[in-house]
């Protein structure tokens, strides 16, 4: 059974939660969790690492509310519960909370913010609670502002009272740790600390604290399988000039090969002898560190660190960071981490292309629906080598669903696929040399000049960004109104960024760099590193239309070259066909036109030489057919 | 003699300053001015007002260091004397500057902040000096901050040290006070008093503080001359609920037109009788106010005011604002001033096209230089009706003089219009019904292959933005990169924005919207503003190209219309033809010529009709000849 498939089954009915809120309550007014009794209690989503994607265990907003959407904040205070999320979940928010929840709807302007809201509802001097590792320094930072300034304080709640209230919780995963050789990493992870050092000894950096979970995946070149979709395990590190701690269960710490891998048992020379720590003892053991600083020691730590970390840290020795140096050094792919980005895309186009063949084939049957098609492609997928597993839930979406920009099928909302609809699906995997994320917009049956017309705009924003070329140093949302023009030409947009970061066998979204109006604190694009190109346009109630493909930045070479700053542009690398029969040929360029046709000869050669070694005689004419030249 | 050629005589000679740095250095001892000794003085550039243009009573930094350039910082302490300013000024400011002065030469990565500069020369515990009418609040608050956490103290001197040491300061200018009837403001003072009033009740504010001049002279429709180019006065307002305070040299209000027209003698309501105050005394009267606030009064006042008077409104009282309602509504401009705006860059095409017609006659000759080229650019515009002043000092500049994009020529860079070089000029000026600013790049000979080829791509990015469709709510600053694309493909970029507001015969640089990769802070653009397109290309050494139009936002009616925003273009006011003789017309699309022919077009019919109607027969034949269709 597929990711896809699963989770499915109560999603949509309501939860229950007037009991859990009583005993949440009764644990607000018990001076065993806080000396006094707290009047508002925050539950942010999100783990202690600022995760994306989160542990069941670390699920406290949907235990306490009901709804799992990806983004949300519960409070509960003596009288009122209530959530906030944005315009991606109204409908599955209210359908999934009872009658004790209100829902707040962000971006609307009669909406309070939580910090209003509060100041609204609560008695004069309240006190609000929060779990110090959930909320991030810098949200810290704000509402406790927010809170002073209306007589409150925000106050910091060490045991976690949903953790209290939840009986059958369930445990932190700890699952087993894969090593990467660099034949998958090219950089050895001790070579990475010395760049970590390095970098830390330019800007007189006493010590580094990674929170991360990506970023130590990154740093000691291992994967687990902690979090569904993202290989990463829970553990800190704390790296000195001359030390290194790593903090993870010690019992994931037994396998011979992961021992000679870290060098537990041998270390090379002393300052690369790692010490390890039970996960729990990073809170005492930075204490110990901070404790006996020098005047001029400096920590780094991330400005999106938890609160309780961070403040562990006297703020004299505390110097925080938007992106610390293993986000900027991760972002920046080396040449065998680009090598196995490329071999996964070719062995993901393999799968793809054999998908759409089998659904050509399948779909005038009336037997494929959302979820079948989504499984379906993990089938497939599953069969490359070195697959692991999803990098995200697929999005596999007909018709109307398309226009549903997070939608994921559920058996209550599977649609079938036929020849009168628009098929959307966006899909990843994880392979050891790589990750994928790639969405194609296909008909069937013949699309109406309508949509034609509205794919044929996303296709030249896609194009606009993909072929553009700009000078070093410039910020990947100087690029973002490249992907809109052509739709805002005809009065068409899309409501979301048109690309992200993406990791090498790591999390499919990743800073800190991407394309996106939304941001200015974004990195400079370099060569190396590997963002996401998806303009899309979505008609409520009838159908959506992305082209995505992960693009590598790489040095261009202009004319000329101004002042020296040298130019970057994009090769894709993702190599699936874009399907001619939705465009409206008419209205693209002879540039545009000859990317496309350059695109596909390239899917047709790479692609196509590994479906002709892998044996795969449908789906290599299903590519031939749909890469020839326009 | 125009303002481009005043000022030079001895601009380029470095100013002695041992004695007045002797001077200013006791007067940081005296405790006359401040009760301890203090060990550095920190002279920003502006006035109390944070003008752009400033007063000669204000030019301080020049004064202490010699240095006139438009941006800089100097500080002095016991040992050392030190100015910050960037990259435009180097050269200059190391030829006015002596060897008593260090440059601290801003964007190199070497050059050390004023805060770490400071941090790195001061003994221990130190106090900083500065006066806190020439510091805005924001400035204050980060120098401040990284001071003490180093265990100095930013301190406020209330007398200005500069003053104190420069025996002939000019007397601050009260210059006489033009009264602008409906005809040109559209909306009389006591509306816009109106408006702003409830949208202070809109968001619970008591008071309103205008510290910004134009602010001041837009709100009462009131101009003045106090500053050169800019048609402001000196002036502070405070509007109450019921009260407006005017602060201002009272001396100005004895015209019994102004009396008449601020209601001075007769109010017709109550709230609209205007307190008149000395200019000095708004400090001792918000003092007064704030000591009489309730305890839920709110004071509104912009974050970029003086550290002076934002300090007087105690902080549970103050509510800063990036940009105040006065800002806002002056930017979308009304119907009469988008008339007066159309009307003034009429007139000033016609000054232009005169201008074009007889350089073309009089360069052959070699008498022409940038110098008098100018100064018939000023004699032409003051022959047209309602014509008050230069809206910025002319940029007049030939050949390599061109590329240094903040040029104005001096006796000694002063170059001879010749038929072999490319001619840059960018001028504007004020006239009662408006305010113009407009470049163009010309060519008396025959242009090289690659400077036209450089001129086609800054054309080709004029037209991308000054055709952009865009939806409603969009920031001027995803427009930017339209600009860049054509330039960016072929390896070449420029290094300043794209465009400014403009103000209604008012300043020519005016927020809250623009279109630049700098700010993320800009107002979305709305029908009704005002914006510059203007791109360009500069080859160092070699020559200069930028082709500037004013250009009004208007609703646009695209093909459909997502989601009901709406979307928006633009219309050039400017009206005076773009060189084809530059151009590489191979290097256009057809909607680009589209577009040139249609602009085209309409100089020839709108300015045509007025040279016409003013029998200026060579500039009507060479505006006809200039603006066939190509």
């Amino acid at each position: 059974m597929s990711m896809a498939s699963q989770e499915s089954d109560a999603a949509m009915s309501p939860k229950l939660t007037g009991e859990i809120l009583r005993q949440l309550r009764q644990a607000m007014r018990n001076c065993k969790y806080f000396p006094e009794p707290i009047q508002a209690y925050i539950i942010p989503s999100g783990d202690a690492h600022q995760s994306e994607y989160i542990a069941p265990c670390d699920c406290r907003r949907e235990y306490i509310c009901g709804f799992n959407g990806s983004a949300g904040t519960a409070i509960v205070t003596e009288q009122h519960a209530a959530m906030w999320t944005d315009g991606r979940y109204f409908l599955q928010a209210i359908q999934q909370m009872d009658n004790n929840w209100t829902l707040m709807k962000m971006g609307l302007k009669e909406t309070l913010s939580q910090e209003d809201w509060l100041i609204s509802v609560l008695p004069e001097n309240s006190k609000v609670g929060v779990d110090p590792w959930i909320i991030a320094a810098d949200q810290w930072k704000s509402m406790s502002k927010a809170l002073t300034s209306a007589g409150h304080s925000l106050v910091a709640v060490q045991d976690n009272l949903i953790d209290v209230v939840w009986p059958d919780r369930p445990e932190r995963p700890s699952t087993q740790l894969r090593t990467l050789g660099s034949e998958y990493a090219g950089i050895s992870w001790q070579d990475k600390i010395s760049t970590l050092r390095s970098k830390m000894t330019e800007r007189k950096i006493s010590w580094f604290v990674a929170t991360a979970l990506d970023e130590i995946a990154w740093l000691f070149n291992l994967r687990g399988a902690d979090i569904e979709y993202n290989p990463v395990f829970f553990a800190y590190a704390i790296v000195g000039l001359d030390t290194i701690r790593l903090f993870v269960d010690v019992k994931r710490l037994s396998d011979p090969i992961l021992r000679e891998h870290l060098q537990l048992d041998s270390p090379s020379k002393p300052e690369l002898s790692i010490q390890t720590f039970p996960y729990e003892t990073v809170y005492s053991e930075l204490q110990a560190i901070c404790a006996a600083l020098g005047p001029k020691d400096k920590v780094w730590i991330c400005d999106k660190a938890s609160c309780a970390l961070t403040q562990v840290i006297p703020k004299a020795h505390r110097t925080l960071i938007p992106y610390t140096p293993l986000c900027l050094a991760k972002s920046v792919k080396n040449t065998t981490e680009i090598q196995g980005m490329k071999m996964a895309h070719i062995k993901d186009a393999v799968a793809l292309c054999e998908l759409f063949a089998w659904l050509e084939k399948e779909i005038p049957k009336g037997t494929v629906t959302e979820i079948s098609a989504a499984d379906k492609a993990e089938e497939l997928r599953s069969q490359q080598k070195d697959f692991v597993g999803l990098s995200f839930p697929t999005i596999s979406s007909v018709g109307p669903n398309g226009a549903i920009i997070h939608y994921r099928p559920l058996p209550e909302t599977n649609r079938t696929l036929t020849q009168n609809e628009v098929y959307l699906i966006d899909s990843g995997a994880q392979y050891v040399d790589g990750t994928t994320d790639v969405t194609r917009t296909v008909h069937f049956g013949t699309p109406s000049a309508y949509e034609k017309e509205c794919f044929t705009y996303v296709l030249k924003g896609h194009i606009a960004v993909s072929a553009a070329v700009f000078p070093n140093g410039t910020k990947g949302h100087l690029l973002d109104s490249f992907a809109r023009a052509a739709l805002w030409d005809s009065g068409l947009d899309y409501l979301h960024g048109t690309g992200h970061g993406v990791g090498c066998f790591l999390n499919v979204h990743e800073g800190p760099c991407g394309i996106s109006y939304k941001t200015f604190a974004d990195e400079p694009l370099e060569a190396g590193m590997i963002v996401s190109d998806e303009p899309g346009y979505y008609e409520d109630g009838s159908f959506g239309i992305r082209i995505e493909n992960v693009v590598l930045v790489i040095p261009a070479k202009p004319k000329y070259n101004y002042r020296n700053r040298g130019s970057l542009t994009f090769e894709p690398l993702t190599l699936v066909p874009i399907q001619v029969k939705m465009m409206n040929t008419e209205l693209l360029t002879e540039k545009e036109l000859a990317w496309l046709n350059d695109y596909h000869r390239k899917c047709r050669e790479v692609v196509g030489a590994e479906l002709d070694r892998q044996g795969r005689k449908e789906a290599l004419e299903w590519l031939v057919r749909e890469t020839q030249p326009i």
